[in-house]
């Protein structure tokens, strides 16, 4: 090998990484060894970021799909100049460093998206290239191109086996994404062995089936002229998102290069001295970076930061000759919402008709589309159903198409449910807009992969999910959910909506929106529900409160959605029989827990009991209640009347329920202190 | 049209369709109009069930995967003699019928899967081939075809979006499933509209990809030969899986035949009157059925009969020729395990050494390998870490590959979660086989759309989830569970278990293999855990006990998993501080709510502190302590004993919490009932 800078770079990567994994005694040093000549490539030839300003709106993104050889990508930011340190690569995997077991977006500057698990990252990336393209047609003019940047991943056989990706990967090819290159690392290896024993589809095709152009490098791990001269073959193309096929070498370089061993566990001592050597570094060195690869990266910084500085000039030219869309664009990149935006919420009284909260959302939706343009939403083929779509709406899509435009705000995502979720956490990413996409809250749980990382990485993503319970009726028990708020509700930095009525789908999307640092899923009624009496927007950023007050009340009855009609009903029929009732409604449980212990206890006052109803799993409310009324079993087909009845989620079961309560604790002599009322 | 038996017979069906969907004012009569034609021919002239027996092992599988439609499947079921009358058919979606809004599995005769979630129902036939290609080759002897059904799937736009079905057609390629034969209503309409929105990829081409036959039907609605034609040439094709893509018309004979108004909702009494004279039917009669078209069918019963009685035959023969093979076949079709199986579970004492759940489960797995050899299982590409395979397991391959046989009970997922449940889903419903199947505890939400339906249909399926906690470690939040347990949990008809040590995970074995009515999950320790004082087998199947008694103690600690063993801990440390502690187990919690009141106080005594400690989510907890030492964010990246230490769950923060319990509990005067306690 000729000893060129480009070949020692790339093999500082090699050692390096096996020193990083070596030294957590923990991690995968395969793919980052045999992953080091198309990152050196991209990131020396291709990839425009500058490490002083990581947020630049422009810079080109990187994904690394494949998220276990994060080595890879912790060493490259070290080597480009972002705040990791080797000292921080020393940490490698250790608690609290800023180089974690796997990417975290936010934590880790210079992290696009937070990858790993498998299939995510380039779904994700499906989003930025969406965000880019969508961003691009509605803010360049003639001579600005203000957003252009590419889109790379690398991924390995594991993405590409993964249904979430199948999905994303359809919808670039549909979308024409052209600046969205992927780089395949083809290494004929996966955790059990050989690709061989399960994954012999031919990935070419496939590719070319979706509509991407289909490149090979056949020596990915000494022909980086090959590499390079294929990312030039991909951005030329324009009109196809571009997989670049690279056969590659799993530890390239170790003793058991090729080998499933190389995949997850640290070389060996012995063995990482043996790559040292054949690369020609000292064996007995450690976490080496040789100083004219130093310098090779500190010219490449110093070219990046000039092409900011270039785009910089651009926009204040920009800001001359367009001064309305650069004001625009500076608030979108600032991330701040348009000033007074809540104001078009809408508003109603008791005396408004009964509406579904789908379609009170839908009221919301349309009311926010022109006053809030950062919001693109879309749906996994139910936009009839979902009522996800504004009337005015222009569907993204590729203008050949005739079906909509690249700065449309509708996305038609078909029925991919993960991938939609997936490419949402891209979009969200990318910065500058807002994604929201329905489906029924059912299936909710067929892209949960992608929604935890939502979840994980703090993005601002809205999940309409309609259809929010038996409720739905007909479609029966495939189509019913029972588990899925108590997965919402169990999971961290999430926040689980179930709006009761129109001010109530107001307040939930008001506190989507403010909160700009997690995502918020809102379960939405199929069936038309009254507007309530003492319902309103504001009183949602509490998360629960009283719909109506009694002083030392009987009994507490407590819902969400659907269900606090029925609580009301019931606290009626109680009444009737001379027991005060105190109703509440709890439309963002999560949000109530934040508030302050005397609040609580004014919403749930000390020694009362309380009832919960709400047509899901029980599974939780012990938190909130005394007694719940909801569902322990699968639901059932049937009109909707008819399925509420058999499980008996009605104001009758539910008074029943809260006077055999009272019973009950008058017999034990204590009404028990609740979970959410101890401080 | 000629006005041939065939004709009449696929119009029957169509205004049947038309008239079954408005009686319920509520379904989807457009794809059972447009699938009639290939209904028909399937069921006329290849599929060879048995109405009178329903669960006739050899019969051929059908299976709709675009559930919506299945107006279509009650009605061939009618026509095949079947127990659904055209009464049930007048009571279509009418809540208890036997004709719900999507085909449920043991609910409705003749159903093989549960069908209607997107995707599953081709992902269930992959499994019901593999199933019949296992066993035939397990099975069959020379001139004695035991096992040699086809599995029929028709299937819609939609299913061939959903990335699970993706993940699962690419699988069905690989293992060469030539018994396998789809049939793709290609009508070019989805929910949002033209396919042309968002699913413009080559089918074709992609399922050539994965190495399946397709063939091409031009005329899906008339041209019945050019159907059963192509079914013939996929059944020539005995290596490869057959997708048939015919060309068909939504809503065939409607006025608004070819559009999406006719996908899910009636037609118009008009519409329907003009559909029946268009086929010549009586526009003022309904649910007509002519007398030939039942003559027709009835035809076909007795031909039906005939195939299973020389089948029965068959088997007689096969009985004398190879009496052991002949009991082991009669053994698994009555679904029966073998005599005395659970004795091989192995048993563990205290002194034996601290072993990682997942390593004892291999242990069980071992053990059950031989004794129960309808056991088959395998892994989303993680083997070596969910340790699922046991030494001696042939891989399930196709003889060519080299890798394996058909007879092999180790199947290679790879990196293919969604689809790995919705197989194991198929296999246990062709019946026969006990499918296991092992992935990170993590990544069980990459495919709960399967899992949930093997809760609601009621298979035995086993889910070995495995690094079930924190306690995974460097691999960081993106792999460590939180929430969910808590969905397990929440979900009705499935068992969560969490054993803490060797008998625990035998226990856990001997519940899951007992119960041929659910699926369970076994989440698994990545660490190693000491063998437990108390512990044992059988206890397990309380779901929880104790296992260390005191008489009224000062306060009960209760944990699962990994967890116990610092319940114990803590219990020590208390101990000194002269406090009396009982200490309990809940590997099973589902199991523990299903005991008698008097056992459930006996584990929980009443005015007693409870804490309760488990490295996930602390969320629904409530129901069995009154304070909880476990997870409220999410995890993060490091070595096992930092992030337990980070995160408290520790002897020492236990044993605060206990003490802190006890002083409030004194404070408020009360020890407040739990709602495990109650009657
Ligand atoms: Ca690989
Ligand atoms: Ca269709």
């Amino acid at each position: 090998m000729v000893n060129t800078v480009e070949a020692t770079a790339v093999n500082t990567i090699r050692t390096l990484a096996a020193d990083v994994v070596h030294g957590a005694n923990s991690g995968h040093p395969g793919a980052p060894m045999g992953c080091a000549p198309m990152a050196q490539t991209l990131f020396s030839k291709f990839i425009k970021v500058n490490p002083k300003n990581p947020h630049w709106a422009n810079r080109d993104r990187f994904v690394l799909s494949n998220g276990h050889a994060c080595a890879l990508q912790y060493i490259m930011l070290h080597l480009l100049g972002f705040d990791v340190t080797m000292d921080d690569l020393k940490k490698f995997r250790a608690i609290d460093s800023k180089t974690p077991g796997h990417p975290e977006r936010g934590w880790t500057e210079g992290i696009e998206v937070t990858t790993g698990p498998l299939g995510q990252g380039v779904s994700n990336a499906v989003g930025l290239a969406l965000a880019q393209a969508q961003l691009g047609a509605t803010f360049n003019k003639p001579g600005f191109e203000i957003f252009n940047n590419d889109t790379y991943v690398i991924l390995g056989d594991g993405c590409l086996q993964e249904g979430v990706a199948a999905e994303a990967v359809s919808l670039a090819g549909h979308w024409k994404l052209g600046k969205l290159i992927a780089l395949y690392d083809d290494n004929k290896i996966t955790i059990d062995g050989d690709t061989a024993v399960s994954f012999t589809e031919d990935v070419q095709k496939r590719f070319e089936s979706y509509g991407w152009q289909v490149l090979v490098v056949a020596d990915g791990d000494n022909d980086f002229e090959a590499i390079a001269k294929a990312v030039e073959q991909a951005k030329a193309e324009t009109e196809k998102p571009t997989l670049i096929k690279i056969r590659t070498t799993i530890g390239y370089g170790s003793q058991h290069q090729g080998e499933e061993k190389v995949h997850g566990s640290p070389l060996s001592a012995d063995d990482i001295k043996n790559v040292k050597q054949k690369f020609g570094f000292n064996p007995d060195e450690k976490y080496v970076v040789p100083q004219q690869v130093y310098d090779f990266w500190a010219k490449r910084a110093e070219e990046n930061a000039k092409v900011e500085a270039e785009w910089n000039e651009l926009v204040a030219k920009y800001q001359k000759e367009f001064p309305t869309e650069a004001a625009e664009l500076k608030r979108r990149l600032a991330g701040k919402l348009p000033e007074g935006w809540e104001k078009a919420l809408p508003r109603f009284t008791p005396s408004d008709p009964a509406v579904a909260t789908r379609k009170l959302s839908e009221t919301v939706l349309t009311a926010l589309s022109d006053v809030v343009p950062e919001l693109i939403g879309g749906s996994a083929d139910l936009t009839g159903s979902n009522l996800t779509r504004w009337k005015k709406a222009v569907d993204f899509q590729h203008p050949s198409t005739g079906l909509g435009q690249y700065d449309g705000r509708y996305v038609r995502y078909g029925v991919r449910e993960h991938a939609m979720f997936a490419i949402m956490n891209g979009i969200a990413a990318y910065q500058g807009l807002i994604p929201f996409g329905g489906t029924f809250l059912n299936f909710l749980t067929y892209g949960w992969g992608a929604t935890r990382l939502s979840a994980v990485s703090h993005l601002r993503v809205i999940y309409v999910m309609t259809h929010d319970s038996i409720g739905l009726g007909e479609d029966g028990p495939t189509h019913q959910p029972i588990e899925t708020l108590a997965l919402v509700r169990a999971t961290p930095n999430i926040y689980t909506m179930r709006p009761a009525d129109g001010n109530e789908t107001s307040g939930c999307y008001l506190v989507a929106l403010e909160n700009d640092h997690r995502p918020s899923v809102i379960a939405l009624s199929r069936q038309n529900l009254p507007q309530l009496e003492g319902s309103n927007i504001e009183a949602v950023r509490k998360g629960g409160y009283v719909l109506h007050a009694e002083q030392k009340p009987d009994v507490v009855l407590a819902a969400t959605g659907s269900e606090v009609a029925i609580a009301v009903d019931a606290a009626k029929l109680l009444e009737k029989e001379g027991l005060k009732v105190q109703t509440v409604s709890m439309p963002i449980t999560d949000l109530f827990d934040e508030q302050s212990h005397e609040y609580k206890l004014s919403v749930f006052p000390q020694n009362t009991p309380v009832v919960s109803v709400e047509a899901l799993t029980v599974f939780g409310w012990q938190q909130y209640s005394h007694a719940q009324v909801g569902m322990t079993t699968f639901g059932a087909s049937g009109p909707i009347k008819d399925v509420y009845a058999k499980f008996k989620i009605t104001p009758e079961n539910t008074a029943n329920v809260a006077k055999d309560l009272i019973q009950h604790f008058k017999k034990i002599g204590q009404v028990p202190e609740l979970p959410c009322q101890r401080q």
